[in-house]
């Protein structure tokens, strides 16, 4: 690694397996396969939206583990593997089933125990996380066992104290633990963060918040002294704090195709957005740009099936700037 | 066979091949192949949901004949097949074409001389039939050939003499006989029938009526003597009679991929229900509770591709007993 | 080539490739192969509606070029090819991404200097237009080579000396040329044009106008002496003018899986049901009849993948003559 | 109908539909979809070696009818067909099963009463086939109806009658009738036949032969007053008499993907190269480069899936006339 | 459970997923479904052959643990499953690549820690195979877990006391456990089996065997005083030693598609014969039958995807009993 | 780009465009997509045996160029492109039909004009280039245009200036240019080139040689000066010159699935092992040991789909150092 990265994450991916829109898991005779995990979503989004961009994680030499290499690398972004040579090393998995009112999609993990869980911090290259200039985690990770919940506390300390803005979504998955775990492991994190991003169910449930969107992100910020808190609302769009000012974003209208990683991609775009560097086209680093960018991201993710939002910059510009998507461009 | 059956059925099951979305038949490089006809939709249902639930039918002893018991099968469920030894025997076919306004899904039959229209009554398993808690035919059945209308009337007869109850659905097609003939059978099968249901239309059709809903199951009852009366109403749910008491389910919204079987989901679902036997997570056997399980079972169907409705009893469970389907769950 | 034929056409034809929907090209494993021209679109829903129609073009003597001809052969459209032996001939080739908000379908052309750009009056069969009802071509023809600019003007007057009506479709390209040169290129045709087809868009933009609807058919009927004007407003429906009475016409309602040769098969329909020959399963053939023909061909093609609706006369006529597309017909 | 066609035919055409390899029907989640009869088989081929050629028969008028037709038409045979209006006309259907050692291919008819086998010789066109070349038809089709035997015999005395040459491929199938039965109507059809073909097999068993191939040809010519006689002899390649002269034709090598449709290919193969107009790339009519061609035809055919050989007069030419097939042209 | 099974099986039954031939699972986009495991694939086999099966085993309950009880029960094998309602719970799982000279097949096993891992004697119905003509359990089921390994000595045990025969496949498997863990759980099954199945390899590597396949036979049976012994050797057939006497069968010639699971199709055929009750169009009960039975099973197997042979008696016998499988039988 | 590159390439990379098997390009109703191209395929075969490894091209500003982008990125191939914003550039396309005895695979180009056509030293990383340890070019690359041609021999001269050894590869295309034209292009070549390989058929045609291999790659080494001569004679394996020794390699069997990139696969393999630096599994970095490696990999090669091989160095060791791929590995 010799340049800085923009963007620093480490996490977990995992191998998604789907059936067929209609088709029970029960009844599949074929599975889609898609690579996913909040961290690399990030990342691989982020890159394509221009940022030098890196992934740290832990996956068994195999077939599988390469295969999820395979995926991100697709995307260029910059990969720090530690490979488990372990023979019950193992790559998370999960089977992604559509719905359809009135059922939701639905998520079946199979990822206990993968190699990840077992990602120290003296296995990583802490250089690249203190030359980046953000360094990002999800609250999926910490959640994934209680070495990753110490090398999640540890990542995060030395990247601020080198001078990385570190960047936090809460991502609060009922699956893997329970709120009163995820409030113990967010509260001793929080204080290491930067900029803070959870949906307004999670911060209530786990944060124990309660009351209107701009009281708690005011909250927030000066309870865990954060340089930017956003509140992502659903279809209520976003409510943001940055440096005392509150700021709101719709979402963008969009027709669902896959939902997952709707979240991850308005993460990439806002921070890529941020960091200011001309990479979406513009050199406005605004807060309100960052968020349309967000969300012009998080909207067309929405319309592409898979984890990561395959996009440029120019049609994430498209939506954000301009009105128009009728008809066939031709 | 040593166990009685909660819900036995008779009737033919039809391959069904069918196009991807989009694509007409002319042009089609490729049919999916899936099983489906009333009776056995009923029997896959319940025994989903937890019935013993058996199919009666006479299929050729060929691969197309084992390609329908290997689906029903697949359910659980009970199968007492006539195998069909002669070189012209054959199974009903039909070619499924999904449409989108403003043309209509279609149905093109090849069903004409399958083996199951030279069904006899002494070729079956009386027995089954006689230990069932319900007997279930549709209206469909006996319009195939005069063989099967004698059979149908035979079974219902012998069946509630044993003290079987006997369910029967109209299910009127118009592709196979006209209103007139509809008429007379129905009208002969009628007197041995505890359980009808029939799709408003279908009533006004070709039973003559022509009130409004609660009328219609109130003169239903009374004339035919008939324990339960079930009036579907499409997008306006459904009204019923039981011991003389009249209910509405209003249908659950649900986002269409196949609404093939959405009725007989809907009966699979109730009947298991009215059995009250706890095999859907409660142990409530009230009319109220045996409709809205039905319509509920119902919704899910027409999110799933297939005559059959692939479901678990908490699943539909979900869909009667809450609101919320939003999302996704991990 | 004996009998006259109803309709004969001449542009290009393209391969279409697309990934699945949800795919991007940039991520795609395998494409949908489809065939689409303008004037081989129209050619093919004609035919399948009754009327003997012709394709006249320029393709290599390669797979490639058979791969075309297969597909309009399918429909019965009669071919009159010129066979580009050079080595270098290709066929126009398009790459086809659906969209969905907040991204539309887009285009990628790859189809510069294919063999019909070569394609002269002189290869051609001046009988095969002599003897026609109709000749129609669209504005993508002469965009695509001075050359062809100067065929198309060729057979367009040759076309009306013999008494063969002529048809033209704007159908303005952005991505061929600029609205100059587009300009130029319909004024100098339109003299000899007798039925003129027109986005209304294309009109304001490549012919100067900017009125209310009935004013521009009135307009450009009598500037450049039209039979026949019918200006597509998208959602809006048509208004037409033919021998200086003014028409209107909505869209049905369709819930589109695929809206390129929406337009096309608009004039398809049109052309047919005007030519009145009893093909529609009317003899009718007054200009309301022939609008509301086009319009439910159009409605219908936005129900079927590819470029090409395949539909049959009594598809049609019962979108334009019945309301009821509800249900299953079965 | 203007031009006199090369060869006519007329027959049953059936769709094929089929599981990948390696998949049983019985476990079957999708069929891929073929047409194919052994006359159209051999008027597809013959056309695209550059013969103008015809089907007739008799189709129910539903999208399945279409089916058949859009395929044919692909290939540019031109169709006179009986559309079949009644509700029960049917097309024959055959489901085909690759298989591999120890286990062969199998087929499974479901074409009984299918709307060919009403086909009388009133309804179709004579002029068709006075006017042809070659009138080509299979020993499957006699043995469809008594109808159809009718409608062969005639058809045959009257195109012998108007001096378009016969061509007759015994075809026995022994799922359609019995050798007793075949030889009958064989016998009755030979005295209209100028071209006999006849795999060695059927010969002997339904002609009651039993010499060497060389005597076999002799004494059926003479018997049966034929101008031409082609034994085929599967892997033995090929022994014909024409005109009192005996010749012999290996078969060329090849790896066979499908081997459905490969005698119709060498039929087509050779009655194109006989008619000797140039169509194949040479203007020798002689037997021997008629039967290499048929040959060169056949074996290009198993290399391809489907009933029908895709190919090309240059690629059958470069099987008959140069020995390298190595390495890929690139 | 009412009517004694034939044969008893208990195991773990994988998900199988598997990229297309020619693919890598580093690159792979779609995964083909099967599922298997050594014991329900025997069961899956005898039971399509004519014997009423079971299969013992605990799944999640899980969509996972359902699809492999709808594939199993599609087979008609009667399940005794323990749904484990354990969040942790899961299925093995098994990544298959097909690969081809100079790279064999591959299989990466995701399997640790499966929910069958923890079953026990105490949760399965010991009845079912008390009443049990055969139970079969091969040597992957001790390998899974020291728990299960104990369950299998239980049961091996029960089931001789109780007079039903044990039937043992080594199947020694070195991703799972070593040879010297394997001997030892071997040698403390043995005492309990009937019938031992022994690739040689294994019998070398596992039982400390050198010798002449008769020897070995002879060696194991006095052993461990088994009634039959059956030495499977590749293409080099089979030699099998039953109450003192030898025999050798060799293998039926196939064409690979897939050779997982030709060994349980081999126990399947072989059993099911062995069993003499006609099942197989003969009833005869000779190990020369049962092992000519075996061996044509095993054949048909290799020529269908997945790990269950999807087939008949009347395939079986065909193989078997005569020699032919040329052509298409049509 | 900071560490300097093991092996740079420079060159075309392509669509590529399948049907599947035993489907004719003229039928085709899909495509599979892979991307390839000589010296992208060398580049992605080291990159996986653990070279560092770049590729130089000209793509167009489109989601067909990114399309290879994100194939070759996805085997972690450094890439510097020159992106075309030109609204005419477009990607070279090659469809490719799978054949089988007897005809062969075939390639249809569609690549005239491509935008690396114009690519000019002007606009590439010089850097790069000379940094790196070997730069490899095809003889395909100077085919494609005068521009390319002379960009070809400025970057060979440089490389050598600056210390970089230099491989050519002749891999003659007939459909590109004739024998003469290479036989010039080569000679104005080969006096920078270090590491010459062609196929026997190639330096007889181009390079006026015949005589025995061992003659040739003396000859060649001495009158061109080059360090390395590898002679490819197809399945006769290879024979080898370097520092004047002579070498033979056999090939290693193989079940070919794909055989398009065989050569490039072996030139990945034996530069990767040549330059010895442990990415193998070994740190032989003879001659010997390289051209097996070659052979190993380009075996492997001939079991995958696409262009480009891939492998792992332990399954290229595995093909190399050991004899068995029986049976399954599990
Ligand atoms: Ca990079
Ligand atoms: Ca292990
Ligand atoms: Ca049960
Ligand atoms: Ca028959
Ligand atoms: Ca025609
Ligand atoms: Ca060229
Ligand atoms: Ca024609
Ligand atoms: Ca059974
Ligand atoms: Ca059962
Ligand atoms: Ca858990
Ligand atoms: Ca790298
Ligand atoms: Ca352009
Ligand atoms: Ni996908
Ligand atoms: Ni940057
Ligand atoms: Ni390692
Ligand atoms: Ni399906
Ligand atoms: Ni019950
Ligand atoms: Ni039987
Ligand atoms: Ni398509
Ligand atoms: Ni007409
Ligand atoms: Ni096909
Ligand atoms: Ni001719
Ligand atoms: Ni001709
Ligand atoms: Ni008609
Ligand atoms: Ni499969
Ligand atoms: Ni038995
Ligand atoms: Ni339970
Ligand atoms: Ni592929
Ligand atoms: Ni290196
Ligand atoms: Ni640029």
């Amino acid at each position: 690694m010799d340049t800085a990265l923009d963007i620093v994450t480490i996490g977990e991916t995992m191998l998604r397996l789907s059936p067929p829109p209609g088709v029970r898991i029960t009844q599949a005779n074929e599975f889609d396969v898609h690579v996913g995990g909040a961290e690399s979503n990030v990342a691989a989004v982020a890159s394509q939206l221009g940022c030098q961009t890196g992934w740290i994680s832990k996956l068994p030499a195999s077939p599988l583990g390469r295969r999820i290499t395979t995926a991100l690398q697709s995307y260029d972004v910059e990969l720090d593997i530690i490979w488990d040579h372990d023979d019950d090393g193992r790559v998370g998995t999960y089977y992604f089933e559509p719905g359809g009112k009135p059922r939701g999609d639905t998520v079946q993990y199979d990822r206990a125990g993968s190699s990840v869980t077992t990602l120290t911090t003296a296995e990583i290259s802490l250089e690249m996380i203190k030359s980046a200039s953000i360094c990002y985690v999800s609250g999926i990770t910490p959640a994934l066992s209680e070495t990753l919940q110490t090398t999640v506390e540890t990542v995060l300390q030395i990247a601020q104290s080198a001078g990385t803005k570190t960047a936090f979504d809460l991502n609060y998955r009922s699956k893997l633990w329970n709120t009163t775990m995820a409030k113990n492991a967010y509260q001793s994190l929080l204080p290491d963060v930067d900029i803070l991003i959870g949906a307004e169910r999670d911060v209530n449930t786990c944060l124990d918040r309660s009351a209107d969107p701009e009281s708690i992100v005011r909250d927030l910020a000066s309870t865990f002294n954060l340089e930017t808190v956003i509140l992502t609302r659903g279809k209520n769009g976003v409510v943001a704090l940055s440096n005392d000012t509150v700021f709101e974003q719709p979402v963008y209208d969009a027709k669902t195709i896959d939902a997952v990683g709707t979240g991850d991609a308005f993460v990439g775009g806002f921070l890529t957005q941020k960091l200011n560097d001309g990479h979406n086209g513009t050199t406005c680093s605004s807060i309100e740009h960052a968020l349309a960018t967000g969300a012009a991201t998080a909207a067309l993710k929405r319309t592409i099936k898979g984890d990561i939002a395959a996009i440029t910059p120019a049609e994430v510009a498209a939506v954000r700037d301009t009105d128009t998507t009728e008809g066939i461009s031709r």
